[in-house]
């Protein structure tokens, strides 16, 4: 079967890899119908070391399941399954709180002899806690709102609650790419009054506003701090997402949260320091990291199917396995928002 | 009158100082009946530059209502009051929502012309809105007790609030300080089922269990890391109160959280980061601050009154102002836990 590897920064290959197959009793074979490239999949494509055997890529991605394992019991042949971006048992002590991205026996796609997500098949391990059974068919029209559900609006939604947002509050979000995008819908979803969306991008700044956002700020650093302030009664965001993941954007993030406020973050992290005193100062308190997507697609799946979220609008390109690597390119050239692949 | 001075590390010294009196309309003059050394008095006790002028210290005290200024409508000459440890006018928009620390016209003892609390008197500004009027006489059983809600006790029910301590949750401490032993009792008034004390001093030790701990973890660094998690089930502690504010211990604290958990942060904090991946990737949540003492004041009090916790236990050394500064250089060199003050 052909998939998406990454041989070194800038460096993404569609190549022959093994089929797809059971291994474990608990796996599942789920042959992709449509998958997506990922903000967090571009900081190896600006970074990584030359790799001559390459990485499997992809972790976002939707499917017929083709075949199970002997101990799988919620899923047959022919099923349209989502699959969040980690795999869980859904049994163990984190699952059942619903902190799948903490599962014991979890564990990310591409990794561990697990397949990635952008090619044309992927063996689900813990397939029963992993996979959720889709009541649409193979090419329904929401399958762009659909596929989100494996990531990005559940990260999205992730920094959301993480902020503490709610009725009536003020949303700040750090990040027009996709997920911010998405946290933009997460904020109003959650009830947020005023949502202020930090980004510069002509296009992305045009979603956010179809999506909610308020207020929008163009500057950064310091500029933007005391923007946020002027939009916000002079003290700040109750609610700031986090969407980046940079030390700068960490930094202004603290910097427009107001006294008593949460940050929720959902960028990873690619420095490993966060200030101290600016948020202890300020009682600001600051949550987030891997969304449990699992817990949240079966939250945010009813509002997709039902119209009242449209995430699936962050893509603004599509294209078959064999544009991959343009689109690694566009993303990060940010000459697209965000690109789904279809099989 | 009498007033406790720094001049620089080490150098502590009582000094006679201009009679406190009314400024603004809004003041109250409070004649000091009982004060204490805070565990921050000794940041600057280990390495303040030398300072002639010398900087009034204390803001942990109680005392008598002298006089009170024009606008000023819930005292009266005679009142026995607890000072929380920053004034607060109690009508601004963070006050209404409980976060006193972050009071618009807040501030400082010892700041800004405000006496300092380790003095024969104090000028409280905003002193409707800070002061809080106790029904006992000047010299009750309790004082010691109603003396840490100035601090102590509310900084530990604050580190405890922000480590969101519930029924049946884990608890860990870091730090066997007055504020760590107070989040002992903290946790365990808010419903902890195990509550394990990062330290060593033995004196510490038995106050800490006999206010509620369950565990004593002597070890540091990676080492109480792994005793922590083995006393958790190996995934750490729901609830870590840091009560230090050092690099390592705050490192210690977020590595013995166990994922989705919380670190409730009150430790004033002597280094400007924290690492920022070790929270993020397990999803552990940072809290903490100044603590809102005015509202934990009122919030702590009946249990005081009525004998539920006893935080003056933390006192173990007790002396008139001319021992003050033998009671910094005890604290400092950890021969007492904490000194009273008494006029």
């Amino acid at each position: 079967m052909r998939a998406t590897l990454m041989h070194g920064a800038g460096d993404v290959r569609i190549e022959e890899v093994p089929d797809a197959r059971l291994v474990e009793p608990t796996d599942a074979v789920v042959v992709v119908t449509r998958a997506a490239i990922c903000g967090s999949d571009l900081w190896p494509y600006k970074s990584m070391e030359h790799d001559e055997a390459g990485r499997r890529m992809g972790h976002e991605f939707i499917g017929l399941v083709e075949s199970v394992g002997a101990d799988v019991r919620t899923l047959k042949p022919g099923d349209v399954v989502v699959a969040p971006f980690l795999y869980s048992d859904g049994t163990c002590v984190f699952c059942r709180e619903g902190l799948h991205a903490s599962c014991i026996h979890g564990g990310r796609y591409g990794f561990d002899g697990v397949d990635g997500g952008q090619g044309e098949a992927v063996r689900v391990p813990q397939a029963d806690g992993t996979l959720v059974v889709l009541p649409v068919g193979r090419d329904d029209a929401l399958m762009p709102s659909l596929l989100t559900l494996t990531d990005v609006m559940a990260t999205g939604h992730h920094a959301a609650l993480a902020a503490e947002v709610g009725p009536g509050k003020t949303a700040a979000v750090v990040g027009d790419g996709a997920v911010g995008l998405c946290g933009v819908i997460a904020a109003r979803r959650l009830g947020a009054e005023q949502i202020v969306v930090l980004g510069r991008h002509p296009d992305r700044i045009a979603l956010a506003r179809a999506f909610g956002a308020t207020d929008i700020v163009s500057e950064r650093g310091d500029e933007a701090v005391e923007r946020v302030r002027e939009l916000t009664g002079g003290f700040g965001a109750h609610s700031v997402l986090e969407c980046v993941g940079l030390e700068e954007s960490t930094l202004t993030a603290l910097g427009i949260a107001r006294p008593g406020g949460a940050v929720g973050r959902v960028g990873v992290p690619q420095e490993d320091s966060i200030p101290s005193s600016l948020p202890f100062f300020r009682n600001v308190r600051i949550g987030g990291g891997p969304a449990p997507a699992r817990a949240y697609i079966e939250e945010l799946l009813p509002d997709v199917l039902e119209g009242r979220i449209e995430p699936g609008r962050v893509f603004d390109r599509v294209g078959p396995i064999d544009e991959v690597p343009d689109g690694y390119r566009a993303m990060n050239e940010r000459e697209a928002i965000k690109v789904m692949i279809e099989f």
